[in-house]
């Protein structure tokens, strides 16, 4: 605080501050929660083969740990990442980190998921959105194939959510871990962490889907997630895919981007954010086309800034991923839940306008129709899918409670 | 039924054949609705200025009428149509038509809007989204400017829901109609029957908005709606509108369309209609890109199909136009509110993920805080928004009731 130091500063105003601190400033504290700065680490496998039968050779993937693991290697708790994310769920790479992990106010010392008495693992997928962003390390289209010397682009073998999860699991047999306290995981995350109790059931004790995606892809999230990967394929740029070391095709995947964030949000959010503005003042558009609403330029301006991070066959192979994903990868439903053993709480979020809430309650009855163990927690708010990014502090003490049942 | 007619006829055949004519055919007594074919007629006006203070000449609207209107001119209705919609709401231009007018379960001889009673007036707007399609009369980009003697392009004046309503006013005008009973309007009608409430208050005793978008476009309807519009702007072949004599910008078009019916549709409707299906039973979307979902699939063949009746520039001017819409097109909500004096039934359906139940549910509270008298029936089903379309019969008896009131 060098401002307020320079100021002169009464008692009241240092009460006022100590509140502010307490009450507002939470995040700060993950700055304390570790003696070190979190470490962006790479795990390699010789090779994987894929459930679709293909082999991917040199596969790496990034990860980072938060807590240590115990002797007999039980008390881990593994963190999948949604879409558009990556392993950094919490805490600072370095202390002047602008912001920590997306879900740093539930993981750390104290906190919900207590990194004082678990051990945390937190990993980049395989074909991750961002391969060229800093701290991501993954395999997938924009990656090197060993045999060609280029990159893989449309070439990369098709991979599943369970792909995902079979390097995770490889990931933590080489770390030591023997059983997970639990595996959570926000939206794709939630899809993975599905995946691990269908198919590491002796090693799962409760999953955490968060914006949850249910048992298996609604035939209107397949076709959701076709509209999105649309404007890559339709733009030349993309061309097959066989655009490395030319001009990427970022406005097809800005477009993409565009799409993602509008699912991802709701109108309470939409109307509290933007109402009804002009991007300009003065600028009306009723009087030329070229004169936009405040949240169409927001969406663009941010959607082009986030291309440029971003790596369009990637979001193909993402899409493919999400819309395949079944728990089990099994040839019926009923098969691949009948493998599930592990506590299942699940948190959706009431505004959520693209993994509806109503996913879960389906998988809910399913799932108790075979006897697991499910609770469900709703997130409050009008920010739609991504309040199960941005508020899952609501959710702190259900999830510290779930830990101990 | 000549196929029918071949087979072997027992009996109990003709009970089955019998029933399911009374059950499940029941549109077909709209053939015998009204003693002769509807006929599609053209509304001319010299000119209009538009809300934009643009002049357009020669306006031209297709329209047409069931029942007849009395002499005091009082016993009219008016029909408003939806965004890919057109002015044929009820009954069939020629006994061999496939299928009557979109609202037929609900416009007719005893029917809620009961033809014996009320004159209905249904037109196509300005803009109409298909100007080459048969029986679509409207004035838009395709329309040919008479100062230049080519298409108006996008050189035609940006217009708004108001300027639809001022055109459908100078129609009524012109057949004798001093005051309308109700303005009945599903969707994109639902903000024409709102506008026209705050237009023309002493002309219209009462609006029923059906999937209503409340009283004016919420921003993250704006930014769908701009979502829909990206693909025509990103297809080369759009060419700044400038299409028309060359090749249309069919594959934007599509993927527009395309977006437009996701909206319009629920994650409930997909899995009943679709579940997870392949396109092809031997061409699992885990083995190549391109083996498909079913409902990807159908999607594309379906807007592909659509996108030939449709034009690119007229979809973009209805987007304008749906984004801009605000009650009374005033400069605050406040003003555009307080002129509405119609009784409204709002109409929303349960499982809409474009013009959300809440939509209406707000419009209502800020109606009735102004002392309108507002009524809802919210139409039940897992169809999205098309439910407001297509089972509208829901709310038949309470329509009927409405309209006594």
């Amino acid at each position: 605080m060098p401002a307020a130091a320079t100021r002169r500063t009464t008692p009241r105003a240092l009460t006022r501050w100590a509140l502010s601190l307490a009450l507002g400033l939470g995040c700060l504290s993950a700055v304390w929660a570790y003696d070190a700065p979190v470490e962006k680490k790479t795990f390699q496998m010789q090779q994987l083969t894929t459930v679709g039968g293909k082999t991917i050779k040199d596969v790496r993937i990034g990860y980072e740990t938060y807590g240590t693991l115990n002797a007999q290697g039980n008390n881990a708790i593994f963190i999948a990442h949604f879409f558009s994310g990556n392993s950094h769920a919490a805490g600072r790479y370095a202390a002047s980190d602008a912001a920590p992990g997306y879900w740093d106010s539930i993981i750390g010392s104290g906190k919900a998921i207590d990194t004082d008495k678990y051990f945390v693992v937190a990993a980049d997928t395989l074909v991750n959105l961002s391969p060229g962003a800093p701290h991501v390390v993954t395999t997938g289209p924009a990656s090197i194939n060993p045999d060609t010397g280029k990159e893989y682009g449309m070439g990369f073998p098709i991979v599943t959510i369970r792909d995902f999860v079979n390097t995770q699991k490889a990931l933590l047999d080489s770390l030591g871990v023997k059983k997970l306290q639990a595996v959570i995981g926000a939206s794709m995350g939630s899809l993975q962490a599905m995946e691990w109790a269908a198919s590491y059931p002796d090693m799962v004790e409760r999953v955490i889907p968060v914006i949850p995606g249910g048992v298996e892809a609604n035939p209107y999230l397949i076709e959701t997630l076709g509209a999105w990967a649309a404007p890559i394929l339709s733009d030349p740029k993309w061309n097959q895919g066989n655009y490395y070391g030319k001009e990427a095709p970022l406005q097809g995947l800005a477009e993409a981007l565009k799409l993602v964030t509008l699912s991802s949000r709701n109108y309470g959010w939409a109307e509290s954010t933007y109402g009804r503005r002009w991007a300009a003042a003065d600028k009306n558009p009723l009087d030329a086309w070229s004169n936009q609403f405040a949240i169409e330029d927001s969406f663009a301006k941010v959607s082009a800034a986030r291309a440029q991070q971003a790596d369009a066959n990637s979001f193909l192979y993402l899409v493919r991923a999400n819309q395949l994903f079944r728990v089990g990868q099994t040839a019926t439903l009923e098969e691949g839940l009948k493998r599930i053993k592990a506590k299942i709480l699940f948190v959706p979020a009431k505004s959520d306008l693209l993994l509806f809430p109503d996913y879960s309650r389906k998988a809910t009855a399913q799932l108790k129709a075979q006897g697991n163990v499910v609770e469900t927690f709703e997130i409050q708010g009008d920010g739609g899918h991504l309040d199960g990014v941005f508020l899952i502090g609501q959710a702190a003490e259900t999830i510290r409670a779930f830990l101990t049942r």
